[in-house]
């Protein structure tokens, strides 16, 4: 049932178009008439880099990794020369910048990495590392933990469209395990409605440990699209992204929402990586929110 | 919050050790106090086959399978000396004993087959022939609709465990794409807690369909537990189950259950599969709800 107080969920968007067409959509597809959606087929999903929290200067998972795989090619100088350990060492983004792009090289390389960490150790061990790291690394610009810098915009979004009966998930090109970590906590979603790059579960008598085996290749592109329906058995009704890999998932949806990062002096401003997103969602339509005019606080 | 009528939901379980175990352990553990389980791990999963519905004298899914094999097998002869279809052909079941005792030649067999049969279909073809097979085939002995032969004493505990907030989830050896066709409307489970054996999902230009790459190996033994906590990222809480495929999720949980099959008057009473659970069963004082005994009424 859509409780009275719907439209006051959202007290840090400001009035205005893009709030105005997120109410809207809210109430039509819930209520009898041309654009009702069955509950069942209620499904909203959300990118996490850049949507959900501050990707800039790199995204919080690759911040993580960095540290980890450096760490791991300074206890094994004959990794130095391989990828991603390489990379990493010499600071060089463009490598990361073909894994954004898919490049089956780098992606191997990447998955090969990940496997050499974290192959045979347990969930706990897992969860104490990424732990040990939100609670040790701060955010360049802001000097702030990564969990602060959710945006709140987005939690209320979550709480109206769950008083909407829409089910929430959120889908990221990043590891699925390294989000659950913080899902419940962070953002009050169910660690299984978190989905995105994963491996293989191994379990041997009584003991759950990873795999080397990436399972359903990577949450980016299609990859996003294909995760979802793993996962949900549909495609979204409403979709929020702001990055060219957000694209797929977006176009699958019927309501899109699009996070615009133009707001240099309370987060950041930059177009890199989201301009062919940029130009569908103009020509589309889509709900433009602009971080810098619709809404009131950036963060919770 | 747990309703004052909670005691009354299990109207087909007879009173006595069992139910009253169940009632008990639902109390207990959300309740303050040494066995409470805080709301986010409250997860319950369920095995399929035997547990929610008759898995005699085949299972339904089996059924499915052989049907659909057996027409690809006579639209193309060559196939008829390879397995699975010479299995089927010759209707020599230990072809599927051997899969369901988890031999990799004849798992990757049967996958292979899936493969053949669905690999680039749509989703909503799968459904398709899936909702034909549900609309025209009857199970033998009682003639019926199989999503009639669904215990109703399961349902129930169904809605009993939601209204302790407990999350419900089914997980089967079986495909998860077959049981999500009919787990909203039968179970009252949205799809996307449904748990199984599935296919790589590919998404082109605008089109999902099946690849052929199974997704996280076979459901069924230390399987289930993988595919569980992949899904979740927990263990279950309460699990139940009826045969020895459920063996290692059963005893992953903290309350367990077994379906004993005991009623071949009002559905059928069988050991062949079950002995090796059964034992450990007794051991453990697992709570076993015998069909006969326990059970008012089978049949939803």
């Amino acid at each position: 049932m859509a409780l009275i107080s719907n439209e006051d969920t959202l007290k840090s968007w400001n009035d205005g178009p893009v709030k105005q067409s997120i109410l809207e959509f809210l109430k039509s597809s819930t209520q009898e008439g041309p654009d009702y959606v069955k509950p069942a087929d209620r499904i909203a999903t959300f990118d996490n880099d850049g949507t959900l929290w501050v990707e800039q200067p790199v995204p919080v998972q690759l911040n993580f990794l960095f540290r980890v795989f450096a760490n791991t090619a300074q206890n094994d100088p004959s990794l130095a020369s391989k990828q991603p350990y390489k990379a990493i060492l010499e600071r060089d983004m463009t490598f990361f910048q073909k894994a954004v792009e898919q490049d089956p090289e780098a992606i191997m390389a990447l998955e090969g990495a990940f496997a050499r960490e974290w192959s045979g150790k347990t969930p706990d061990e897992y969860e104490a590392e990424v732990k040990e790291f939100f609670a040790t690394v701060k955010q360049e610009k802001f000097a702030a933990n990564f969990t602060d810098l959710v945006y709140k915009p987005m939690l209320e979004l979550f709480d109206l469209l769950k008083s909407y009966e829409y089910r929430v998930f959120v889908c990221s090109g990043g590891s699925r395990e390294f989000m659950r970590v913080i899902s419940e906590e962070t953002w009050g979603i169910f660690k299984e409605n978190v989905i995105g790059f994963s491996f293989q579960v191994e379990y041997h008598d009584g003991v759950l440990t990873r795999g080397d085996t990436v399972l359903g290749g990577v949450a980016i592109g299609p990859g996003k699209v294909e995760h979802i329906f793993a996962r949900t058995g549909r495609l979204p009704v409403f979709a929020v992204g702001n990055g060219d890999v957000d694209i797929e998932m977006l176009e699958s949806a019927r309501f899109r929402l699009l996070v615009h990062h133009d707001d240099d002096e309370r987060e950041y401003a930059y177009e890199n990586g989201v301009e062919k997103l940029r130009a569908i969602a103009k020509e589309k339509k889509y709900a433009i929110a602009s971080m810098k005019n619709d809404w009131k606080q950036i963060f919770r």
